[in-house]
């Protein structure tokens, strides 16, 4: 079907570029002859949004946060006639009421094609500039509340990723992937070879884009260190021998869809996947960096709480003799990571997402990462976590009711040796 | 992953056939540890839902409408609060807090593989009983509001069924038609020859039950009775020399999506793709029946407003002479549909779907279909209605706006022509 | 590419329903242009072959037998060069001048869309009249001979036929089935529900033409009767518990590929695909009929080497007494199974093939087949052949190499109490 | 089924690594016992040719040259008892005898899995090596005729290639281009974007194979430079637009299969494809090399035919003035391309294919590919062959029947102004 008469009436023969247009079809597609003519305003809605540039987008965002948003008077009127009278016919009036009509905007505006690709993309814009422009906060709390409801698990579905996978969809690992970059096409392929896996979350309105990622190498012990695993030229371990499955890298793909969490599934389907289709796998771990290692100590540092010279060498971890440093520096990382909170979680991200899906804390591991940002971030540390997968819902109760941290022995003893940890306990008996 | 250990403790070996422990299962999979234990859960409560009989049925609806439901008193204090100052902050609260649990909790249930299936199954159920049991009506509320969201037109595939589609989908179309019942395979085949077409709405979720099916028959001519067209031994005609694609079935299939209208985009979609595939094809339009005449004429007669004895004989359509009959019984069908109300709208169901969608009542076929059926409903008669597809919108407009319905010149001749037609002229001359 | 002009020139508007026109099209396929025109010519070629009336195509395969053999005075040249210089050079001009001209006009013909059908058709044609027409036997050998390559093992995909397989695969299996008549769709979804299997060879070129099909029912013990195994009404077992598999059907369906034995591979193929995805299945069975019995025994009743008064009667199976029969008619079965012979291998067509596949004559039952058919052929007797997977070569061997057949103790010992064998036993010492 | 017992015995734990291992698993393939064990007994002998080193491969070829030939004794024979009774019995004992059981051998062989990669393989292999073993010669034919047969027109799928092919079939165009080397990801990408198309034949036993692809440009004229084409930065036309569609680089994929001819119908079939998709599109043409052009030259240089200093020059074609020579050597190109034969055929083989194929030779270019290789084979120059689609056929029977060659009349023109020409008339009227 052409572009409707009326569009081109209202706009010229190009509805596009204007957020006056923009939105006048949004309005149009809201009236009830936007039901009907569904598709054809939605695609014209939506080439109008895309088109729109820094400035229009602004504006745009500011009408979708002002006008389609609930009127106060009639959120008052059903807040009133509810109380005035509390029962389903007053509640169901004032569920009606309080729903911005963005939402209905929004799931018609899904019905363009690539439409949900639109919106995703559209949230990706907001986020942006949401700190600039808080009033638009409803925007995104509404985008988001739709997003959890057709990102909804579900709707997913698992798909092994390896070099069989239609590059369109290969490229975009490569330009996503976010711990460890991959460089160029000979990485990628080294990365999908037999002794190793590749795992992705698609949704069916977006069957190009993988909305989250992980890569998994098939290995006979559990690895300390990450050059090995990434290095192009390492040999390919027959599959049919390994009993380790490590988790090296998972990458979140879209950040329209940020605060919707894919992770704890995709590990959880891997993971059981792995395991039905290769028995002779027994553990499933991951091999992690501790991002917030390097900046939490730099603080202690700066505040005088703590002294590390050999740390000020540039060059430190090539320096000749590292051994008086080793120790201490897996202390303070264990300590770090089991005692440095936030709330009561940890102070670590990854160590949040990973203790927080009922992971162990099970090793720390010296120098497992020198490439630069390894140093920058974690200060070349990385650590393995464990998933059993018979303890993980009760581990993940213990950390959610009693915010309680599993770690191997060894890692526990580590944190006790900590002197930060000896300060604290001398303190503690001294006083 | 097995039963989790505290599923076994609360409930024995088997959690289902039993309300208590249907529900909960739905509490646990709301609390915290039901994020992380997913789909574990889910699939659990799925599977005691649906062990329910329909005693235990009828309690867990009574929760789901009861304890799920939005909390009284918290709702008031968010009334009050957004009264006090009414803001963005005191808005989202009250949003927050009005919608009911029951809504993530349907959302977590979907988690379950087979998840979409069973919540559009406990829909089906709860509108088998919702009459008898109006305090459920915002548990349907619900569902109906996330599957508009999850149904969405956007999220649903389009796919022509022919021959080779496989069996287990055909069979359904046996078993959900609804305007001509197919008799058996042999029937089905004859509608999918060459000169036919069919297509139908999937959903990723549901991929093999069709959503809505709509059946097309390509001809050289507008038909005026469906018998020929319905007919095994009927030839195959040349689909090359089609000029017509006649609508004569559309069949929604699943109870528990009832509400949400698929019927408008589907003959859309597939008038545009027929015409952009066939550009020899230059009329669209269905061969329909009539439902609502015989139940209208009967009440015209039984309030004595009207005569036709010869409708009293059991078999009038086979009498010798009809043709004092037609006429008449014509004129009374184009006034029926064009001028016979409910509130604004046209009293006949599949008069209110067409021109609504935009379409214009073209013709008034005598004896159209003197099937059982045919007969007892439309009295024999079955209507065209074309889609012109460049009209369509504007027709839409004039339904909507000015409840203009659009009919050819000759039907609206034959409605002038019937005689309840120039008894209220008369009034209204005499008047 | 329109029909080129060279051909309107010769034959009109249009080139079929003549043999002058198809040999025509032949010769000019297999001209030096043909290699150019290609797949135009072949596709006009094969239109005007599959045109041909019966009357034509004797002519047709007369000329095919004819002109486009080899030349008497080529080939005695050739075989003379040969024999004056024997050498690879002569060698290789022998072959090429013995090898007809009709294979390469095959190979051309093959390029047209649907080549492949067509020429599996066009044999089955030659074989329906190859008896009336001997001198078409070259016509037969150079078809055979493409076709065992063509349809070499390696070519062949192996599909599990299933309730989800397109319809129009799914009516080939009721319409080709041989063994057991399929009764209708119903019929058919019963044979392909969960404690049942269904496995097919199909070619790239054919895809949807099922080229021999195997049933397997999954059992908890080696079944003696048919008919439960085909009854509608048996209820679906948990094919998870099943220990058997059990073959009760295979058919070739192809006639043009008669002589192309796909069936060794396909009964060896699915019992090993069976073994590895359900390892519970330990024995891998038939359920067969003994085809050749009721004859074999009329013969020997009718030279008066046996009299069995008790099957003249009609309804001999439903009599009420058939203690009696039931011991010397298995023994009879056994012995006709193991001891009787066409030159050096069984009489009996099934037995000749599972037997000569590696199988093991296991058990023979006592009506186990009471339709009309299974009275008529092997007077209900059933056959059970065992495939041992890690015997079947041994067995194979032997039976190739030394003619014995592989029978349990059980059948041996039934074979020896035959009367005729003891007759001939009796003989035997009394000489 | 494991490797079975005979062979274990025969060459212990592993078969493979010897030539008479390989012979050994060849002859018991070709045993009666071979029909049964097939795919098994296949995949060993597969596996044992496929580990042999260069020595043994000779020696194993010499075999199959050798014992698996038809006996010259047994040929001499029915060659005699045809010539004493020809007819159709002798004559098919004959055929009979003279096929090497090579080829029954290698039906077997594709019986394995991966089994005609392996035969492709081991053509590769034998051709490497067949100038120095002319009596491997009957091993070739053998195979050639047997792909021929496998690798009909028939049996070939033509699939376009684009940035959502697998990246495993991607990286083989990478690797396989010979016209114009793809310099690694980002310019296959190029290649594959919206102005371009990429086709392949892939036979179904071989589905990530290409066997030949197709690499054209969709533009707005005929390009005469190769260079804007292949530049990465090159903008990306809007192929609506387009009315030309250039082959501008076709590959034969796979060595093992040389002699069998794909390109043909791989242009015919993708002109004929691209007309249909885009009614736009009016032209067809390459634009090709000139591979044997400088080699010509400098065969007429060295005999003293001609003399043309300015191309002594290291960089000749970045000389200030190129005037006075591009003339000439244009003229000298058409020609060589018209009038340089080899046989009955032009010299050059891109001129051979194109123009046997019955396409135009329609312009020379001047420095149309002053890339290295472009400069060194066809010293810049670049031509475009047209394909008329209605004249190909005519044009390539003039070609076979007449040996005539179809040009433009510029190209007629250039090659009539051609030094070489003139001499050749002034001679021919001087004489």
């Amino acid at each position: 079907m052409e572009t409707p008469a009326f569009l081109r009436r209202l706009f010229g023969r190009d509805a596009r570029g204007s957020a006056t247009a923009a939105l006048a079809l949004c309005r149009a597609l809201l009236s009830e002859r936007g039901e009907a003519s569904g598709a054809t305003l939605a695609r014209e809605a939506v080439r109008a949004i895309e088109a729109l540039d820094e400035a229009q987008r602004e504006h745009f965002f500011d009408a979708l946060a002002g006008e389609f948003s609930p009127s106060p008077s009639a959120v008052a009127r059903a807040a009133q006639a509810y109380q005035a009278e509390p029962g389903p016919r007053t509640l169901a009036r004032l569920q009606r009421i309080v729903e911005p009509v963005r939402q209905e905007l929004f799931r018609r505006l899904n019905m363009a094609p690539g439409g949900t690709a639109a919106l995703v993309a559209m949230r990706t814009r907001l986020l942006e500039s949401l700190g600039a422009h808080p009033q638009w906060r409803a925007v995104d709390d509404d985008l988001l509340h739709l997003f959890r409801s057709w990102f909804n698990r579900g709707f997913l579905r698992l798909e092994r990723i390896d070099w069989r996978t239609p590059a369109n969809v290969l490229e975009k690992l490569i330009e996503y992937e976010a711990v460890h970059a991959i460089h160029g096409w000979d990485d990628l392929r080294r990365r999908l070879q037999a002794d190793r896996r590749c795992f992705a979350f698609f949704h069916p309105a977006l069957p190009e884009e993988p909305l989250i990622f992980i890569e998994v190498a098939l290995t006979r012990e559990l690895p300390a260190r990450i050059e090995p695993l990434l290095a192009l030229e390492a040999p390919v371990a027959d599959p049919e021998l390994a009993t380790h499955a490590v988790f090296y890298s998972i990458t979140n793909c879209q950040d329209g869809l940020r605060g919707i969490s894919f992770g704890y599934f995709l590990i959880k389907q891997v993971a059981e996947d792995l395991r039905r289709q290769r028995p002779k796998l027994k553990t499933f771990a991951t091999l992690s960096p501790v991002p917030g290692f390097a900046a939490w100590l730099a603080g202690l540092r700066k505040r005088g709480e703590l002294s590390l010279p050999a740390l000020e060498q540039p060059d430190w971890h090539q320096a000749g003799d590292l051994d008086g440093l080793q120790k201490p520096l897996q202390a303070l990382c264990a300590h770090y990571l089991l005692r440095a909170q936030r709330g009561d979680e940890p102070l670590d991200p990854v160590a949040r997402f990973h203790l927080g899906n009922g992971a162990v804390l099970e090793r720390v591991n010296w120098l497992g990462d020198s490439s630069k940002t390894g140093l920058a971030r974690s200060l070349g540390m990385m650590v393995n976590y464990v998933y059993r997968l018979e303890d993980v819902e009760k581990n993940h109760e213990a950390y959610v009711n009693e915010h309680r941290v599993i770690a191997s022995r060894a890692v526990e003893k580590l944190a006790r040796e900590c002197a930060l940890a000896r300060d604290a306990q001398n303190e503690a008996r001294a006083g």
